[in-house]
């Protein structure tokens, strides 16, 4: 499957014709004023590439690639600034090599070569970053790190429920690995098909589960990750009170510290018994109110995800004055229809209405269905079909782009309001007319992580900017309200500007001082997270 | 209530004499040859402290004592070693001064004279340590920083359900707080009566519940810490992926990197359903497998404790072959008996026997029991007095102690092996005879948390020594095959050579240079965790 080296995924699962049509004529009901005009993306092999500045050394240069078009696909990540940068040619900064380790001493090569050079080297996964973690933003040669080679499952105990598994795997080959042995790491963000374990684990993905095991963090066991001053090896621990938690330094760390090359993952047995309900809410508030009673019930859904009316209306099909509830259980171990019945109970407590329930029990392959259609699985397959959407539009000048947070119950009203505000005005002002809507993707028993969408009309060849003034704005509206820039796209270098106002400086200065410990020539992704002395960029 | 000097918690709640002749009693028909003349504790005041070496300036002199007898009674925890030490009269290293900070900004001034005149400073919440936390193992002058005034509960959040609050405060005193508003932070360790909220998070304490919330660290909203480079406030967020978590850096940092001054802590409603029952074994590896069975089902008992048969005996009056397992269930939000019914189910398809079951709903605050006495009763009144009870029998020239570690399932058998025969060999080389005992007092799906006691008879003025030769043992048995050398007692100063090989060497690189921008001259807590430059020990 031939990656797409301009925009999302795989060439040849980009929207067919007839989806595009759909899409375009569904669009222009929401923007009846754009010109969608397409704008195919340019031949890769004719852009300007620089020739690389950098020459592996004999014993290196097997594993290095100074090809221009693979080079150029490892420049940025997949984010609609990147896109639209791809679509409108501008080759910008593009690493000198992609250097592709296949073992972990490779690893260890490539980083003394770097630091021994001073040669800023970006650890890369899928590259499916939306926040520039990717980009060698900053003049000077680079090396890409590909991890792609280290895709292997090592180590299987079921007795734990555990995996020993190497950082470059991807999502789907790693779950074929685990399938034979009734074994699933569960894990499912949006990039899932080209996104990999290491990139996860360096970006505290967040995932399948709605409630309980949402970032990637809490399914790790132990780490290694090679750092310039040695390899890091945590102990297989189900827990452990010896000093800071190791491996919560490297989960988060985006590349900064070190090259993550393989984790034990804990696992799960595959589920059996599934039960889903979808809910719809007359008011927002209400549905709110229902989530938050669900979150704080001790139930730990798998899904729990609230749409508020367009998001509904644009990706599950549902028409609704106040919301839809997306709410599931599942379980490898028992029926878990209790647990469903109870939160359908407070959902409509809290004034929903069932609109489906479905049972699934995969020892029968019974599917138990009631009550209409089924929202959720429109949503569902809208999901994972979204960054395809999101690329076509791109090209017909569109802005399509997300952003998420994470705030406390108390203080959601409030940066909702201030969020969605932020985010009317500017596309008011640099774009006319757009859309603004939200989902929960995770929710806590102390609060949501809400999930914003934005659909507006640009001026092609501006819409980067556009875009750039509409997320300058509702991140000032996030981190002035108390929110998280990021609950879990990472921080990369496009959230450096409101990750700077968020962290506690005490806190910078001590992963400042870290990375000068295992980092000494500051080589490791410079410009993500903190600047580094030895690179500034 | 007065604290008791030397031993632990309150004087008044010292065993009773006729409790006393019962424990010695029972104590005598395990080990029959033992002499057990009581060894009473000498008077503090009459013990030769030495004077303080330190004046603090006029601004602090009003925060500081340097009376013996308080300065004696934060010279050491409360590890079995220590009260023996403190029973013979040993003076030791005492702090030259406690200090008793009223404000966030009393602690800064503290820190900044101790900075300023290279004092190292050690903080104390409680002063219920078990590992060498709280005690100046060093020569030249020391400090104690006591908590204690920083008491209060600042404010709640019922809809969030979360509460800010000082680090000072005492476990019964912030659950009192909490009633009121129907809340509870349920986080119970043993030590819940004589430990504080700060001394839970800077050890990233154990509490009550079994599964999913064990530690303390995920209750944490966020927190407020005073270093000497500043003070490090993190967002309250339910959630967030902005870099690697800043509170996790500082949880489990056991006092060297900061004073923790207050955190924002996620709470529960108070639980009105509650089901328990307790399941007997007739062999303890069934026992074991049950219990993870009951871990890896997605069901979440607030407590799976599996105690062996010398713990049963010993601490539920219960005499079983293989082992006693509890299990219980709670909600504030519904009946969890379906939650119980499959637990039970899961146990006896493991050879378990139901020996009692419980159901209490404290709406009607009927108790409904069934099926003849509760060990579940018995054993958590026992818990409670254990600390009691091993004072009465140190003071007989008993060796009484625990130790802890944390493993995979597949590891356990093996490490459980090796350490009860370590145990038992060195408890005959140096005691002749003692009884080891084991429980789990947390169990994750990949692993258990297995916790040791020891029982054996010692020489009256040897018994430290006695005992430090049988825990090098256990701790080299546990570091060798693969467990941690604590899952919830912390680091401290005891278990440095034993934590010294267990994390990783990147891993202490990154945190001594943490602790270089953190506390520059190096005077928080000297000689934990890692070796400060600035300050040998």
């Amino acid at each position: 499957m031939t990656r797409s080296w301009w925009g999302w995924g795989a060439a040849a699962e980009e929207l067919s014709p007839s989806e595009v049509a759909e899409l375009v004529a569904r669009t222009a009901g929401m923007l009846p004023g754009h010109d969608f005009t397409d704008h195919a993306p340019p031949d890769p092999a004719a852009l300007p590439v620089a020739p690389a500045r950098l020459r592996p050394p004999a014993t290196l240069a097997g594993l290095c690639s100074d090809d221009p078009v693979d080079r150029l696909s490892h420049a940025r990540g997949k984010a609609f600034r990147d896109v639209v940068r791809n679509l409108l040619g501008q080759v910008g900064h593009v690493p000198d090599l992609v250097a592709r380790p296949g073992t972990e001493q490779d690893v260890v090569d490539l980083l003394d070569w770097c630091s021994a050079t001073a040669t800023p080297v970006i650890p890369y996964g899928g590259g499916s970053s939306v926040v520039g973690g990717v980009e060698p933003r900053f003049d000077g040669a680079a090396i890409s790190l590909d991890l792609g080679r280290l895709d292997r499952v090592l180590d299987i105990d079921p007795t734990s429920r555990t995996a020993r598994i190497q950082a470059g795997i991807y999502g789907p080959a790693l779950e074929s690995h685990l399938r034979p042995h009734g074994l699933t790491l569960r894990h499912y963000p949006q990039s899932f098909g080209y996104s990999t374990l290491g990139g996860w684990l360096a970006t505290r993905a967040g995932g399948h589960f709605a409630t309980l095991y949402t970032h990637i963090d809490d399914l790790t066991e132990s780490m290694r990750v090679v750092t310039p001053a040695g390899v890091s090896h945590s102990r297989r621990l189900p827990g452990s009170g010896a000093g800071p938690s190791p491996d919560r330094l490297f989960l988060g760390s985006e590349g900064i510290l070190g090259v993550i090359t393989e984790a034990w993952m804990r696992l799960q047995h595959r589920p059996v018994w599934q039960v889903t309900a979808s809910i719809t809410f007359d008011n927002f508030h209400r549905a709110v109110s229902a989530t938050r009673a669900i979150a704080q019930a001790g139930l730990y859904p798998s899904n729990c995800r609230l749409l508020d009316a367009a998001e509904a209306f644009i990706n599950a099909g549902v028409t609704v004055d106040g919301g839809l509830l997306l709410v599931a259980f599942e379980s490898a171990d028992h029926p878990v229809d209790t647990w469903l019945d109870r939160a359908v109970e407070l959902a409509t407590e809290h004034g929903g209405t069932v609109r489906a329930r479905r049972s699934k029990d995969t020892t029968t392959e019974d599917a138990v269905a009631g009550g209409g259609p089924e929202p959720g699985e429109a949503w569902r397959s809208s999901f994972l079909r979204m960054p395809y959407q999101r690329d076509a539009l791109a090209r017909r000048a569109m802005i399509v782009e997300t952003f998420e947070t994470a705030c406390t119950w108390d203080n959601f009203e409030n940066i909702h309001e201030a969020v969605t505000a932020a985010a009317r005005a500017v596309i008011t002002r640099v774009c006319g007319a757009g859309v603004v809507t939200c989902r929960f993707t995770h929710v806590y028993p102390d609060g949501p992580a809400p999930y914003y969408g934005i659909y507006a009309g640009g001026r092609w060849g501006s819409t980067v900017a556009q875009w750039d003034e509409i997320k300058a704005a509702v991140s000032q509206a996030i981190i002035d309200n108390g929110g998280t820039i990021t609950h879990h796209h990472a921080v990369g270098r496009d959230h450096r500007p409101a990750y700077d106002r968020q962290r506690p400086d005490p806190f910078a200065a001590a992963l400042t001082a870290a990375k000068g410990a295992l980092d000494p020539a500051g080589v490791l992704n410079p410009g993500v997270l903190i600047t580094s002395d030895a690179v500034r960029t």
